[in-house]
Order: structure tokens, then sequence, then C-alpha cells
């Protein structure tokens, strides 16, 4: 069976699945996005993204091409015509299509919007998380001032994961010109102090409000875990006692080794696997 | 006549030239660009912006999905099917189409390549330059750390363009954390001081190295114009006796005021004008 995306007001097989090229998301990454994670059929923590597609329109002055209530049944009807149980919602709105010029069309366009989705076997997730994590690799972050928008503007992030990638780890570790870890480039970062403090950046910090990120800390909350966000040097993350990052895709996952570098004993600790069976059963609830 | 887009292989009407939902140029701003000037139907700059392509495709690690032979052949039959002699041609190649996933590709998809073009009335452009120019608006330069690459990561410079034409002003004059005038959000910015030096940023400064200051500078020196390559603060720019902008569209365009303040008398100056009517030799020969 093809998967069918949304597009503009349609659901088209993949195929099929094109916009203009004047679109102003091809041309001047002029648009925002979401990712949700599906579990079971549900879509985890769908009202806090919706929070934040809605933050990120504001942010840029964009409309949104519909309400929530229209675009909850859009996005529940893509998981269902693509049959997805277990998978990975992606969501793109941009401020539509007009003639090439840099400034916001004087005419406003309809905004256009993508929805697709795709099979993501979190119980594969969940089992590398315990057994195995993942390996990062520090990146200079030299993205631009307003990396709290989520913005299709992703070249840097794509950059900083391939470098990752052909260092043969999973994730990049960004760290700005202060030495301070920020994000990874696509997750949030952790780090777990010797005497059992998580740690992650404040979003204050021009960095992304990850939702899963905030899941997350809420598990950890509900576990009597003391959560602190602050800034943390990547010094500071290497001679942690544990790290790991969070994202909707990778949910909490440990990062066992930076630079090559061994965290902790170079295994998935005991902090985090507790977080990521908190975090299952949390999705699974 | 409907205009005429070159889209991947095929030229077809601008009303069905449309890309893939999964071109990581409209998911990622996975691509690059140029914008060319036609003067009586002829190309101008064509090599130099060529040159510049390759380098920022090589920059991303990306192929050029055609040499420079056939290229230069589709941007002609381009110009040609549109019947345009005096216009801009719009250039952009992408990764391409692939799953959405961060890193590069594995298999590595074919480049997308987008070709369009439109009418300028170039004399238009000479003639606002000649009599009146234009306002610009000074805006924090918050991009990220490779703007020597010509990538379609965009929306920076679209909300800096925004918050330019909002503050009544044609352009923003991108002002780094330093003070220091760093470039236009879609041009490069010059200043002549008292004694007639033209300045302008180096290209060495994280700014993209424009086609038409290369070309503008070039003029300049014929004429024996002194040119220096430097930064200058936003408050040296106020106090300077011309200013002007240069860009494949607006060719040198002088800035008359800048944040509501005259430079110099607020009308085009002498030396802006000489090289306007230098430039405008350049492009007709």
């Amino acid at each position: 069976m093809s998967r069918i995306a949304y597009v503009n007001g349609a659901y088209v097989p993949m195929s099929e699945a094109c916009v203009h090229i004047d679109d102003r998301g091809y041309q001047f990454a002029d648009g925002v996005y979401e990712g949700v994670s599906v579990r079971h059929g549900k879509l985890i923590d769908l009202e806090p993204h919706l929070d934040r597609l809605w933050r990120s329109l504001g942010e840029l002055q964009m409309m949104a091409p519909m309400d929530r209530g229209p675009m909850r049944l859009v996005l529940k009807e893509v998981v269902r015509r693509n049959r997805i149980k277990d998978g990975f919602l992606y969501l793109q709105i941009t401020r539509g299509v007009a003639p090439r010029d840099h400034p916001f069309p004087a005419q406003t366009p309809w905004p256009a919007m993508v929805v697709t989705a795709k099979r993501l076997n979190f119980d594969a997730v969940m089992d590398r998380a315990m057994t195995q994590g993942v390996a990062g690799s520090s990146q200079p972050d030299i993205r631009w001032g307003r990396c709290d928008v989520k913005s299709t503007s992703l070249l840097p992030n794509i950059l900083a994961k391939q470098a990752a990638r052909e260092a043969g780890a999973f994730e990049a570790v960004m760290v700005d010109r202060d030495g301070y870890v920020t994000e990874g480039s696509s997750t949030n970062i952790w780090m777990v102090t010797k005497d059992g403090t998580l740690v992650t950046r404040s979003t204050d910090d021009n960095i992304l409000p990850g939702i899963t990120r905030a899941s997350v800390m809420k598990v950890a909350r509900d576990l009597q875990m003391k959560v602190e966000e602050r800034a943390f040097t990547l010094e500071e993350a290497k001679g942690a006692a544990e790290m790991f990052l969070t994202s909707s895709t990778s949910c909490a996952m440990p990062i066992v080794s930076l630079d090559g570098q061994k965290i902790g004993d170079g295994t998935p600790g005991p902090v985090a696997k507790r977080l990521v069976e908190a975090y299952k059963a949390f999705m699974d609830a």
C-alpha cells in the first residue's frame, strides 16, 4: 500500500505529493513544523505540540491554515489512512505560494500545509536505549539567534548531524562559542551529575523547547529526581555520571560516549534506564 | 503567455511547476541558489555566478545536477522561452528527494534543479538610483555562521527584510553583535567616506561574496576610486558622505537615509551616481 500524504486540502499518494516551486518554504525556508510520536495509534503529547506550533506561527507572523479542531482531525486521518500503530507524524506549514520576493507578500497567501506519517518501531528504540545507547560528537553551534522557533531553516542542523555521523556518532552535541552545550541537532541534551541531579539547558537560552524534554522532565520529577535547568560545559558533560538525549523519535536515549570518550562506564546508566521505562509507561498509558 | 519554469529536466508552465514534498529543500532548506540579471537578453556575470554556485555546492557536499555547459544552455533556454530582454533569472538546486531524515541520504539522490525568469525593468531601477535612492533600516544580524554559502536557509534574511519594510525602509542594514555592519538582507552594503574612499565589508567576515559587489568594485577601481574592504560601524555609516547597496536586482542603489536619518544631504550622492552610470555601461557593454 502506498503511503498517503495530506497536501493543501487533499489526501494524495506520496508519489504525487507536490508543492509549487514558489512555495516560500522551498525558496526561503519560510515555514515551521512539528513531529509527533504515534504509539498504539495515539498521538503523544499532541496538545503541547499544537501549542508550540501556534507559538512558532505567531513568532513568524504566519496564519494557521485551519483551526486546531480541524487540524487534529487531519492529523488523525493521516495516521488512519497510513494504518500507523507505532510511528512518526510530520506536519509542516509554510507561508504559502507567492512570487519570489524576500518580504512577506503584500497579499497574504493561504498557508501551505503538508502532513505525512511513517512507521517507527518504538519497541526497538526503547530496546536500544536500555541495552546500547548511542554515541555523541561535539560540534560547534553556529545556528541563528532564534532557535526557539521550530522553523524549517534547518541547514545548520543537518550539517551538524552529518558531521556527527561522519565522526561515527548518532547525534551532534552542539556547543556554543562559550563552551556550553546548547542542544542536539534534532534533540535536547541532558547530563546526570555524580550526585544524581539531571541537568539540561534552560529553554530561555536560544534552544528549542522540546516536547519530549518537557515530558521527560515531568516523568523525572514524578520519580522524585532532582532536575536543574542550566548551562553546562562540554567538559562537565564528559565528566558526568550519565548523559542522554530526548526527542520524539528517540524518547530518552542514553549517550554512552562523547567524542570517543566513555560517559560513565560506557553503557546506559541507571538513571537513564529508569527514565526510559517511565517514559515508555507514559506513552503506553 | 504563461511563464515557463525549468523543473528537474522539463520546461513546464509556472502553474504546473511543482517539486516533491520530500525534496530536502522544502523540509530542511538543504539547497543553494543564484540570481542572475538579464540585460538586453544577456546573462550578466554568468560565469562568476556559476563559480559561486559550484563553491556553494562544494561547501554543502552537494552534487551539481549537470555540468556547466548544459547548465548554461538551460539558463539561456529559460530566458528565451520567457522572452526576457531585461529581467531576473533564478536558479535553485537542492540535495534532492529522499525520505525525511536529517543526515545526508545514504543513497545520494539526484539533485533537484529549478530555474525561473521574470521581467525586471533595469531602466527604472537605474532611474530610481539616480534620482531617489532608498531608505535603510538597521537590524540585528542574527544569522548563522556560514553566510558565505548562498543557501536557501533564508528565514533570518526575510525576517530582517520584513522588519525593515515595516520600519518604512527598502532594505535592512544588518549589524553584528559588535556594532559593525555586515551586509543587507539580500544585498551588500557600502559607504563612501568624506575623503571619497569606498568601504565595504570584507568577504572574509561571514558575508556573502556578492557578484554585483565584485563588479561594482572593479568598475570603481577602473574609475580610479579608492576601495577598502573592512568592517565599519553603524555610527560610522550614519556619518558617511554617502551609502549605497549592491545586488543583482538593485545594481548600485544609493541609501539616502538610515533609521530615518539623512545620509549626506539625503539624496543620491555624486560617487554613487558615477557608479550607477558606470555599472549601467558595464551591463550594456
